[in-house]
């Protein structure tokens, strides 16, 4: 893994930034305002930490324009500075590489179809009916069951788990641990005891989706799962048989979708919140973190449940309160009524 | 994986329905309502879609005797139409055949049993001291270790871990990523730090359970961690050292129990929701989702927790109110007493 | 796995304890008070107990000075019966051996280091870069990514992945199937879409940490992800890019830290808890079940959110009114006001 370098010149034409300052400096890296080293980059985006761009000691900064002034070392200026440092980050990310082909420790169907320009791990189990398409990259012990496809350039990182009639499209990001495909809950109470409903759907990911790590994502029961593009799932997240989450929405960890639920394009899921069953959630929705969405939101905008944090005692005392809270509104009506009528 | 196909005439004998329409049509999958061609068959359970019934394209439909007049299809009639369909569909669920057998990349122990008629995955660890039961299903990657016995007709899809000293019954199916019998979270604090304490029980799964891709269940730290049989649990599901859960509960995803608490039978525990540390959870009480049980539970019925979802702006004013509720209803008392003196 | 013997007296002396009764009896297992046969070492802890001691079968029972005029049986006497406890019972913890050396299945990479009192499991995964120190033992299926070091006397049991740019200290226990060094979750809008930030970051694990069953903990974005000494993580735990934990806080399953949170040390987070990001926990904070922290907290002390469990149908009413509650205290200043102008 041998170094990248680049000099702020060659960064300002390949990204079309106007660069300030000494152009024919080398860097080789990447660091925040009060790490980085003359070397490297790193970048303004929150004015909150406008105060530490004086004292930076990196090479370049990406900032706006109106910080130009401020800056003691060379500047690139960008109208979003977080959305072109993450582009020339990205230059500095350094996977080992893959080698083309399939390890001898593989063990791969005659009936599955793996492109020349793949590379297939250590250990990993590709069933008949499987598909890898072009510069696929699958990390050491991944699965990918039958009538599976994972899509050109797509890199299961390690460890990934599609069950069966999964298909990713392209350029799909999964970390370890992810298991797709695997079956819907779902059950029928017969009298006595639970009868297992066969989950006879697939699931379908669009191109440039990322899914995290330990991240569980059922098959649907007659119809598919569906992510559209660019849907951006962090780690233990768990999406039911049958949901469809719209294009570009994020939901951050530990979050969770029941099944046939609809979820719109652009929202954002925050942290550990939950969505029922058979919701429709609007585009542009935000639900806050630890949420549970119990009916369906029409209109964008940001949404949120719960009751905040105290000192326990406190607490204790308030949570007690809320047991009775329908009786004290009526006390409060009886009152008013009283005061009225006086 | 060759199309399954039935008559109408041999499903109604075969599951004991009666039918109307023409018995002859050849049946070869299942679809919904709005779906199914006409070589499917299909379900009207839930009245709200009888609408759908008019108007589907589906060669025959399960439905209750009051729907038969308004079906424009051949019909079969059940009682409970979910179930009669949940056993018929099962039919047309193909997984691929499984060999019995030993994948030559597996690593069995010398002290390791495997039955002949069980298969045994590409890449499975079988460790000295597991036993294999007759027919037992174990797909790529799965780990058994020392003192594991995974029963008759069991399926663990793949990458399932059994750590140590578990039992599963007869048709248990585990899905990948599940993880049973790790360590249970003991710690006993030692003036500065925290000391392990040993977790020498073991987890014994009843038969007919079904555990969720990517659920942990931890074994006991003296005495067993134990699920009765027909105990269903969706993905991501912790089940700490200790717990007890009776026959027939079913856990929706995302849910948790922590040590030492008894689940009764027939419970139904919503996603997300918990249940503290040493409680007791009756026969037949239900759990709405995300909900914290914090105190046992000696009644059949359906408990909740939480605070309702808003558009955020109210909320955020609800929730600074909820932290002073008990000043308020002591003000609210004040005001009462004032009134009533006056 | 043969049994460990050893007597009443030679206990006493081995951890420091007074001992009453007969010190020659032969000991091979501990028990609960209820449950421990005449060869097994029982404790009596929790006063709760004190009854099932009268009762006890067990061969010895570590307990107080002040119930040992209680006991019907021989007594080992402790300070602290549960600390005492703990390390005697890890006598009894037999695992099965770990070989020294590389299982013939696993991939070593040639610029890999392994040290040769290491055991490296069936199907390891030993990157170019990875270190493995003395007597580290990796269980079956484990993967090291480049650039990570697994310390001396780690035990890593199962299918562990170390992604990338991981360091994990002495004697750090890992559980199956957690996942640690994935790219932190780390999104930039551009316009229409995502834009994905390099994670350049890693992981640091102290010394005699522990890590649950299928647990996450994502590597930092600039600078790395860090836990101190002694953390206890549980099962199924998500750890953000960039979090900070201190030294000997306990984190209960299903708990959640988002990134660039930095939690003190000495803190307890109870099960399913949330800490959002950026926020600063001081040391010895307890956080209760399933509380999300939506704000930093400066002093030691206990802090709960949420609203609690009621049967459904109150639990309804309450919540209904929890959506106006801002207007009902309104209303009730309005009278307080309109009373004392009377």
């Amino acid at each position: 893994m041998s170094v990248f370098q680049i000099t702020v010149s060659e960064l300002a034409e390949r990204f079309g930034l106007v660069s300030h300052g000494d152009g024919s400096r080398v860097i080789d890296g990447v660091g925040t305002l009060a790490g980085a080293s003359p070397s490297q980059l790193s970048f303004l985006s929150n004015s909150k930490y406008a105060s530490q761009l004086t004292a930076t000691s990196a090479g370049v900064v990406v900032m706006r324009e109106e910080n130009v002034a401020d800056s003691p070392v060379a500047a690139l200026v960008a109208h979003d500075p977080y959305v072109a440092y993450a582009k020339i980050a990205a230059l500095f990310e350094r996977y080992p590489a893959s080698p083309q082909g399939i390890h001898p420790t593989a063990v791969v169907a005659p009936g599955a179809q793996v492109a020349p320009t793949a590379s297939i791990g250590p250990g990993c189990v590709i069933e008949d009916g499987a598909i890898i398409e072009d510069g696929a990259i699958l990390g050491p012990h991944c699965i990918i069951g039958p009538e599976c496809t994972v899509g050109a350039q797509c890199r299961l990182v390690a460890r990934v788990t599609l069950v069966i009639r999964v298909t990713l499209g392209k350029r799909v990001l999964v970390h370890p641990g992810a298991v797709i495909g695997s079956d819907g809950f779902g059950l029928a109470f017969d009298r006595d005891h639970w009868i297992k409903l066969p989950q006879l759907g697939g699931v379908r990911i669009g191109d440039d989706c990322e899914i995290g790590a330990n991240t569980t994502i059922d098959r649907g029961a007659l119809d598919d799962t569906v992510l559209e593009e660019d849907v951006r799932l962090d780690n233990q997240i768990q999406i039911a048989h049958n949901v469809y989450i719209g294009a570009h929405t994020a939901m951050a960890g530990c979050s969770a979708v029941a099944g046939s639920a609809k979820i719109g394009r652009y929202c954002m899921i925050g942290g550990n919140a939950g969505v029922l069953g058979h919701l429709e959630l609007a585009d542009r929705v935000n639900i806050t973190a630890k949420s549970l969405v119990t009916h369906s939101i029409r209109e964008p905008g940001e949404y949120s449940s719960g009751a905040p944090l105290q000192e326990s005692r406190q607490w204790r005392r308030n949570a007690a309160r809320f047991k009775h809270l329908d009786e004290y509104v009526r006390r409060l009506s009886a009152l008013e009524k009283d005061s009225n009528n006086e």
